[in-house]
């Protein structure tokens, strides 16, 4: 940590973060991805280094989280499970102490939350979930960024989270670490989510860790759901770590395909986000995610701008 | 890309680009490998980040890419098989959308042209091709400045291509991704390629891609070819992902070694290259390939810098 | 190398610098952990590149020699086993030729230290023992470091080996390449290392390469051994590569933990060191590891810095 930082940040859960300092992020997000664009170099990260800790392999997360650092002026060192599988050669706290001491700020993706808190309980430096089975707030954070992006006011100065008041995002599918996110995402900035899962895949709101019922909806029918939607959203059928299911879910989510008829009865002008890789003709038709209100690739690169900016600020705190 | 830049150039196959592109390639090169040889920094690729794609394991492609860019200022993600198997996760569209949302150039090591194309057809910046099934162009750039570098003028201005114009090179062995790029490059840049394979290994003048049969000649026997040639150049007998017909390609090309016989027909001054790694006693001896006439050394290192060359030409165009 | 720069040096072994030299690297990198920790930016080694082969996997060594080049301003190749088993594709011999024309500097992990020597007998740049069957010299390194730092002279200027005449050492456990480099710097700086390991694990002498036998003292007991010992050390029953014997080991080791009364014997102010990962009730309890007399998490720390002063040292030579 810089001098004078009285307190390390960690990123574990949405929650993690209140309203005003998601506000800052995106305003920040917002001149960080503008520089990036206008090929203006912007390295504050010069001389600091990132572990990216690995146990579930990843395309995505490992290339946003290191072409940014990078892209900051940083360094990354990207440790796979065949490194260094956590809690395997030694307790996590030892490797928590060690590679804090090490390095200057931490991403993990791993299985279990409670491994992640764990490692963030010992470390010296910040710690990012990079993808928990419980929870996933970069992406959540990428997600929402993006929405303001294209709905929102054109300029910064703080009123970006104005735009997501009272807005209907719509969860077709699985009630998993994504869903749980949106749930806090929802508490924490003032929308509310509409959720419609297979039965034996609801949203768990004691996970999901909301105090505040009030910031989602269940409906039997993803239709339902979708009706009135400021945002239609979805992840694949069987995720990483569930393969053995993967039967069984496929028969479950059969009807859980956002398609043109979702898209529909949503708002006019809604948008479509996944966070990749997708399955086209599973959990959405060929027609919606390569249409006209589908988002995805800039969902896919705005990962990386966002992280940019939740480093920067667990690492310097507020700039000017 | 750099503002002002137009059009996306990859470097797909060796005929992707043209003569007069090569000369500046070459110049390019040789002023870039001084900078290194002095110590005098030069980075003009700072901010910008290389992907690389490994579905085939490699060191000389891996060290020369990654090195090289460090060099250059730049950053490096280095992605294998385990972390994202082009084509399994997603469509290899998909992948090329995101990917190169996030970085500034990718190279791939993969086994078929077509994925490679495929994915420099969806991506926003420059592929380069790292070695497929039928080409590899990066390794016959090295080998063309090695050569201009031993026999050709001191200094640049343009010139350097001259110095191939008439000239014979003598491929001894398997009908390759290597033998085919010599083929497209004897005829972009003006010179002849003797080819002697093994029956059921011929180059296939189709596969390799070149219009104009005047640009190379077969021959029977390997020491026919070798005649007059100023320079010979061969490869292992089991290209990577060939292992199955090991045995039988053993028996095969057991009179295509490189040796001191074959040597002795070419010109007095002709030069030795192998693309590496080398099995000393089958593809070549041990008395050509740590003899004087090889300078498969000063070819290794080679493809670093002309591939510092050739990212610093497909992300900033011409410099000066 | 840097011009001007006449003969490779290499770090094969501890013995493979003068008393005067290691004076020096402490007094660097005192200066340069220093900075570290004051965020002030040093980058001398910016334009250089480090490769790392790994052929045993590794968390430490890993981060510590990577986010440690990064902090110098340099850069790092990662190649594991998987991308270059050295020998496997090629002879060794090859390997160390090309990669060393690509990059400044090489660190190998690997098994049998005549690999290593193989290597750096034929690279143009200098190489460093990241860990052999034989030898761990950056390891002591880090821990006569940290020694100096907890009991040596507040300030630099040379004096620091002088806190380590006539100290004693007491190595438990099994008779290594911890051991055996234990023994080469004893003989080298001076001190004395008091060795206890069960029967069939004791040290080889020859093996240790040590030419003075005064250096060491063998003890039936590890009790015994840390009788008014300054430092009391140990390492994992059963290190890498030797798992099939594990069983074995653990009954033949059970005395060899270190504990309490092991430290209660020692100096009052002795320290306790591990190179880490440990194992809590196997080669040390508790209570000693996690205790006020263990300096574990400075140790894994120094790792980084004394290697940063190596580095400094083998490319750049003495600085002012």
């Amino acid at each position: 940590m810089k001098p004078g930082h009285s307190l390390i940040k960690h990123y574990l859960q949405f929650k993690d973060l209140r309203a005003e300092e998601y506000a800052y992020l995106f305003d920040r997000a917002r001149v960080i991805k503008t520089r990036f664009k206008n090929y203006e170099r912007y390295q504050p990260l010069v001389d600091r280094t990132l572990a990216m800790i690995f146990e579930k392999a990843s395309t995505r997360t490992r290339v946003s989280f290191e072409a940014g650092m990078y892209q900051m002026g940083g360094s990354v060192v990207h440790l796979t499970t065949g490194d260094s599988q956590l809690g395997r050669a030694e307790p996590i706290e030892d490797s928590a102490r060690v590679i804090s001491r090490m390095v200057d700020v931490v991403m993990i993706r791993t299985y279990e939350q409670a491994k992640l808190e764990l490692f963030a309980a010992h470390s010296r430096v910040p710690v990012i979930n990079g993808l928990t089975n419980e929870y996933h707030p970069c992406q959540i954070l990428a997600d929402i960024f993006t929405y303001i992006e294209h709905r929102g006011p054109r300029v910064g100065g703080g009123e970006a989270l104005e735009c997501l008041k009272g807005k209907v995002v719509a969860w077709v599918g699985d009630g998993n670490n994504m869903a749980n996110t949106w749930l806090q995402a929802a508490e924490a900035l003032g929308f509310t989510v509409h959720v419609s899962t297979p039965g034996g895949y609801e949203v768990d709101p004691e996970l999901a860790g909301i105090r505040d019922s009030s910031c989602y909806r269940v409906f039997n029918h993803p239709l339902e759901a979708c009706e009135g939607a400021h945002l239609v959203t979805t992840d694949v059928w069987t995720s990483m770590g569930y393969e053995a299911e993967n039967e069984e879910r496929r028969k479950a989510f059969v009807d859980w395909c956002v398609d043109d008829e979702m898209m529909g009865v949503a708002q006019p002008d809604a948008l479509f986000m996944h966070c990749l890789p997708a399955h086209r003709g599973e959990e959405v038709t060929a027609e919606v995610i390569d249409g006209p209100q589908s988002v995805v690739w800039d969902e896919a690169e705005n990962r990386m701008h966002v992280q940019k900016a939740l480093m920067e600020y667990l690492l310097l705190g507020r700039i000017g």
